[in-house]
């Protein structure tokens, strides 16, 4: 694989190449977009909280860190169970260090930021075993369509990151029902990642709404509402407005591959997207997101090459033993800030800035 | 007074014309806040809406017709109760001409509209002669600063516009507050501005908080949270996180005024900021923006020199006989439009384009 400032090409190289050349020097803006659902809350799906009830929590406190520096609606910053902190703080480091643009959306959240906040008309999301997961993902998808197209007029270029807990098991539950072999592949927080909970899971799901593998592979739609998450529509529709004009650096791990697959069935050509994420998804031997996205379409992946194995952190040195890998758009908003300053931020600057960061909000 | 493009350089015109030059073909977004007040509702107080109830809908429906091309959340569009039309319609017209990107924010509704809103946790306005008119005003302040200091970030200027029925009375409730004398110069919606209505309004809510003419001179704050709009605090915020970076067209009328005072008396130096407004209200004898800014700043003020006189709708005639006169922002975002097209968009070419809109919207 090849490495270009510290961004590996892992997929589709000659277009990844010419995407990066072309966002070189550009001015990029952030958007994470977050939600909840009560998927996150069985025992042992998520490690985006310190307890599952704390999920509820997590995206606000997220993006809480990136607007206002600090979170509010939590002390201290979302940590695993073992207390491994949130990569919005590599997000907020990135777009620090090279003075990018940040809009957060709501998706659908049991407990809102104190922070300014984009409103789609969307409710938390269910547990999916019921099968009715998501209300509103027409209008939702819709509403954030329009979002999409007027940021696109404001920027050269998006990056859409994400924080929604349980989210890799919503989006195992698309994938199936639309016809992608994700069974075992979508990555996890966690560094025992919990296949055979999340496989049963999205099974009780899709049997109580009375879907089969792939059976909504043209209604992507419904595959959202009866086993994904209200992160889905809010995504897909920023990425349908903006994509039009400008290019979308979809920003996470295997989730993104279940936006794939709804744009795609959607009737988009996926030609002005990439997918952005860490090298520790890459590298993960207990997912494959390059895969899962090659059963969809043949769009880049580009990774943040970051390295935190000499941190003098502990709680940082141990995102390389496979904990956290991605979220709230890490890897994309660190491979931005390497495009937006044409390679003046490295890894090793932008670690610099994660470790103060660390040191302000983690150690206190 | 000068005019350059369509545009009346109407107050501090080297400034002005400065500020013109100096924008002429950049990139603008224009953002309309909006909130409702019970104050609107004070039969004979306004005319944003064909009766007093409806104006809790007005706001809403004007987004709409800006976001979305047409009202979803009431039929036809917003209207006076003798069937003048929204300026809305100006604003739609200019900001589809020019291509320029827009986003709403809600500084505290009755009734959201159907479409993406950036949302401060603020809440719809009490009836100010209870003299408890907004909460939550330092947060919503604190919010609206972070959004601005995003937006800075993404275009080379602002407009900043509002919708809120009511408005003018809850800004004479400020400036009385914090000691403008605007008695009699504010203006309406009203072909007969009701001054004494007004006057007796504020008063009531002035006695009720227990202040005087300009005792709360240095208190901001608590002059909107006690007289005042949910739009100010939301407005002012954005200003103060925006126009450290890039220059703001506060785009309204006499309400504009209330929002200079408030960033005057918080530390704002207002170099950075213009009011522009319509024709109509420069020239409009039942009111006086000039003089009640001279009092405040000697900022510049622009028009947008607009002209319906010859329209082939008396719906739209009927302007020039005082009924409307600007709202939606839309005498900031018609300059904006001729800005941005370095003057390519005259006021005929968009009396062109409004008539095509009222014809589709009204006339159906």
């Amino acid at each position: 694989m090849n490495v270009l400032f510290d961004v590996i090409l892992a997929q589709n190289e000659p277009q990844g190449e010419a995407l990066m050349k072309r966002l070189e020097g550009k001015s990029p803006l952030f958007i994470c977009v977050i939600g909840t659902t009560e998927t996150a809350k069985i025992p042992g799906i998520s490690a985006a909280g310190k307890n599952p009830d704390l999920t509820d929590y997590t995206p606000s406190a997220d993006v809480e860190l990136l607007l206002l520096g600090r979170c509010k609606c939590i002390s201290g910053v979302p940590a695993t169970p073992e207390g491994i902190p949130t990569p919005a703080l590599i997000t907020r480091s990135a777009l620090n260090l090279a003075d990018i643009p940040t809009f957060v959306v709501n998706s659908g959240l049991k407990v809102k930021p104190h922070a300014p906040i984009l409103e789609l008309g969307g409710s938390p999301g269910g547990d999916i075993r019921t099968g009715k997961a998501v209300e509103n993902v027409e209008e939702v998808m819709r509403r954030a369509r329009i979002a999409g197209e007027n940021f696109s007029k404001m920027a050269d270029y998006l990056i859409v990151g994400e924080s929604i807990p349980g989210g890799t098991t919503t989006a195992l539950g698309i994938l199936l029902a639309m016809g992608v072999d994700a069974r075992g592949r979508v990555s996890s927080s966690m560094s025992n990642n919990p296949h055979d909970l999340k496989i049963k899971t999205v099974e009780a799901g899709l049997k109580a709404a009375g879907i089969e593998f792939g059976s909504l592979d043209n209604n992507p739609l419904k595959a959202i509402e009866c086993v994904g998450d209200p992160m889905v529509p809010a995504f897909a529709g920023l990425v349908l407005g903006a994509s039009a004009r400008i290019p979308v650096l979809m920003a996470g791990g295997t989730q993104m591959a279940a936006i794939l697959a709804v744009l795609k069935s959607m009737g988009n050509v996926l030609d002005n997207v990439a997918v952005v994420t860490t090298r520790w998804i890459i590298t993960d031997k207990s997912s494959d997101l390059k895969r899962i996205v090659a059963q969809i379409a043949d769009v880049p992946i580009l990774a943040a090459n970051l390295d935190f194995s000499n941190s003098r952190f502990e709680g940082l040195r141990t995102y390389e033993a496979g904990v956290v890998k991605e979220g709230v758009g890490a890897g994309g908003a660190a491979v931005a800030s390497m495009l937006k300053s044409k390679g003046r931020i490295t890894k090793d600057v932008l670690l610099e800035e994660i470790e103060a960061g660390y040191k302000y909000l983690v150690e206190v």
